[in-house]
């Protein structure tokens, strides 16, 4: 039964830069493309804002602080710390193949990553700031002045172009290549025996039915603890929290399980510290399965091989303040 | 007077890549040499380590948390952000030549990078670990143990290869280039007239006593307040701290002028927002010279040309943690 999966590879005929589309192997689960940044001048500007703890009333904390990427694009944290060591209510998801999501945030309060973007910066608990007060910063730079002037034709900074250029970075956050890609493409060596009987368990036992698409996830708001519930501390309520019916209670997002390897601990309120907890956990309360220790072993063997390339590049210089500048308040 | 600067200028003869140093104008600031990394493994080992929060124990303070790349090697924060939001007693100093400093912090409580490097994670105000614990976190994930293999020919961590590495990566965190360096080595047009005037006030007023040297500073102790007292909330010390000695009280190490135009607040205390505040400051108290606007604009113009090349590196990936790494605790 296992070995069914093999029987459906299709040869790679690399005969142009997208054929791989043509040649991928029928699965419920497609390989991610290389990123193509549209423009690499906001991308390049997205980048500062990302790193930037100036957008913080702290001047402490950044986009990054919490998706950080030199860890996943997480902070590996059970629930972030914001403004002030504020303890957040959730776990901070990946920014990672995010672009790829149906919605942002754990509820699916943002559309997309533009609107996401702006949601920690005014959020009191996170950064702490406002979007005026963070516009009255960058606008002071004039370093960030004429950034904004090149991508954007124009001097004056709004939130929207923050976000916009944020959120044309953000898209640039894929991570091609992993060794279930490479697989998913047609090379048979790219798995282990283990790791293939993982995918063929995790397929054939139901996991696919939500954790599908190019991110392995986030394409759908399901129910955390369908057969039997999950007993968490957590006040987070998911979807309800933005549809107000009651049925949504406890409705988050399916979270991407690419580079899962990478962006422990686990769930909305980040208490599975490993993969094997998680799989157990999501085997008993979403399906219904008691999986043994041989056959967790196997899926988290197949989950390793969703890490992909991380994201590379230079680390950004942020144009620096000036006299005009308002100062950050990180003691106020 | 002031062009009398210019009439000491020397041709520079590019004859060789060291040559420069041979035909450097004889002025008490000398230019900083580029980095050269003796061991690239070990750089790059300490490169991971400086951005790794995991040496912290809340899992979220790293080095560059307080001693940003993206931003002058400093926090430009009054005071530093430490564990459970903290506030440090002292302005964060810059990480960038920190290597040219006679010694390390502003007390000199330390000897060199590598001593210097072990404190802030072991200071239940700043990083709040210990060093054993952050052994124990290092020493549980594979990626970190076979680099340090690599690097030191063991597979056993200790403190000492934590520090070492890291003080390797800061000894590569230098700025050449300069438009006052260029200027040193000859070229008569890296510097404007009003930057020229500048350094020849900073020079003949007797600035240059205490900031000299290639890092401009960071050569020896001085009293903050010589002529005038220096009037402050903060309950530093200085070098009395190491000492035990009462005529060391307020005595700080001169801090490194390089990059100053990106290492805002100024002062141990970091209550002098701006360049012209400090320059106002600095000629009250320790020169007794109260000086112009205009003389305080030309000192500042130069102050300005001592912005040099910023460290470019790509943005590390840390090895993951595994299932047995200690988890951070960032709210315990």
């Amino acid at each position: 039964m296992r070995m069914k999966v093999i029987s459906l590879a299709v040869a790679l005929v690399a005969t142009s830069s997208m054929s791989w589309a043509a040649s991928v192997r029928d699965e419920p689960i497609q390989p991610i493309a290389p990123a193509q940044a549209a423009d690499p001048a906001k991308v390049e500007l997205g980048k500062k804002l990302f790193f930037d703890p100036r957008l913080s009333k702290s001047g402490f904390i950044s986009c990054n602080s919490c998706h950080n990427l030199s860890m996943g694009g997480t902070d590996n944290l059970k629930t972030s710390i914001g403004d002030k060591w504020q303890q957040g209510p959730i776990n901070a998801p990946t920014v990672l193949n995010s672009s790829l999501a149906v919605a942002q945030f754990w509820d699916g309060r943002a559309a997309n990553l533009q609107e996401q973007a702006g949601g920690p910066i005014a959020n009191p608990g996170e950064m702490g700031f406002t979007h005026g007060l963070a516009v009255d910063v960058l606008q002071s730079i004039p370093g960030y002045v004429a950034e904004f002037k090149t991508v954007y034709g124009s001097a004056r900074i709004d939130i929207d172009k923050i976000t916009d250029a944020i959120a044309a970075f953000e898209e640039t956050l894929v991570t091609p290549n992993s060794p279930f890609d490479k697989w998913l493409v047609g090379d048979d060596k790219a798995l282990t025996k283990d790791e293939l009987a993982g995918y063929t368990l995790f397929k054939e036992s139901g996991c696919v039915a939500c954790h599908n698409g190019p991110a392995v996830g986030g394409t759908s708001f399901q129910k955390m603890g369908i057969v039997e519930p999950y007993k968490s501390a957590s006040t987070a309520e998911g979807r309800a929290g933005v549809t107000g019916k009651d049925e949504d209670r406890f409705n988050f997002k399916v979270p991407t399980l690419r580079n899962v390897e990478l962006t422990y601990p686990y769930f909305h309120d980040g208490e599975a510290a490993t993969l094997e907890q998680a799989v157990e956990i999501m085997g008993r309360l979403q399906l219904g399965r008691k999986y043994s220790d041989q056959e967790v072993g196997q899926i988290v063997a197949f989950l390793k091989t969703l890490t992909g390339d991380q994201p590379r590049f230079m680390m950004p210089l942020l144009p620096a303040s000036v006299n005009e500048t308002p100062p950050p308040k990180p003691f106020d």
